[in-house]
């Protein structure tokens, strides 16, 4: 499954192909992403702030989209609202984590979508290297629509 | 001085060459920065949050690095924290415009940063279409630290 969402979204967000985003691990309430320093990298050696930013916005969506297609839910998901901490320089590959705030039901979010309404969820992602040392930290809130 | 200063960024941030940012203007209280949609489309056909959320922090930073290289300050910029909000659905050509929260006296901050300390800058950023409508807007905080 992750291989075609990783070329989903190399087709239809190219940016990520660009940025070298590779999915890696899915358990349903956590999705682990890297990409190489060198193509998100800034004229300091480091990671470039607008890279790890789109990185962190792209693995939370994921993570979102991934369980909508489990449930077969047909909806959009849009972001609506970040707030993003960038603790200290990365000098190295990134791993992006993005999990739920809370344990959200995508059974009952489904007969939400399915009745026309909107659904509200709010992600939390990691920006770390191979070591689990963070480097930055992104709450994200995001919006299911009804197709 | 824009032509150079873009050369600069697409060498050393090359993401910024894959956005196809271009700078389009600079008074030195303002930036401003265009990108076409096709490199930072959706799988919605609009305006990926990655993409703007990185092109909003890329012009802010450039705004500052402009001021700085005016100031002749030799330091190094860094972003420490943001907030975005994305109102709508954008599926047009990009236009960012970055802005300080205050006017910032950059002789003055030529001083702090010549004595070693650092100096914190906060920048505001629109997200609008050639028509000046408004599809996202960021409040971001930046450090500018003696090298």
């Amino acid at each position: 499954m992750l291989n075609n969402f990783q070329k989903f979204l190399y087709q239809e967000i190219p940016l990520t192909e660009k940025m070298g985003l590779k999915l890696l691990e899915y358990s349903g309430q956590e999705l682990i992403v890297g990409a190489p320093l060198d193509n998100n990298i800034n004229d300091k050696g480091t990671v470039f702030g607008g890279s790890s930013s789109a990185l962190m916005i792209i693995s939370a969506w994921s993570l979102i989209k991934l369980n909508c297609k489990e449930h077969q839910i047909d909806a959009d998901i849009v972001i609506h609202k970040n707030e993003t901490t960038w603790q200290k320089a990365m000098s190295t590959d990134l791993i992006l984590k993005a999990c739920f705030h809370q344990p959200y039901q995508f059974d009952e979010i489904k007969t939400i979508i399915v009745s026309g309404k909107h659904q509200r969820i709010e992600c939390y992602i990691t920006l770390e290297d191979k070591e689990a040392k963070i480097y930055s930290t992104m709450s994200a809130k995001y919006v299911i629509i009804p197709r």
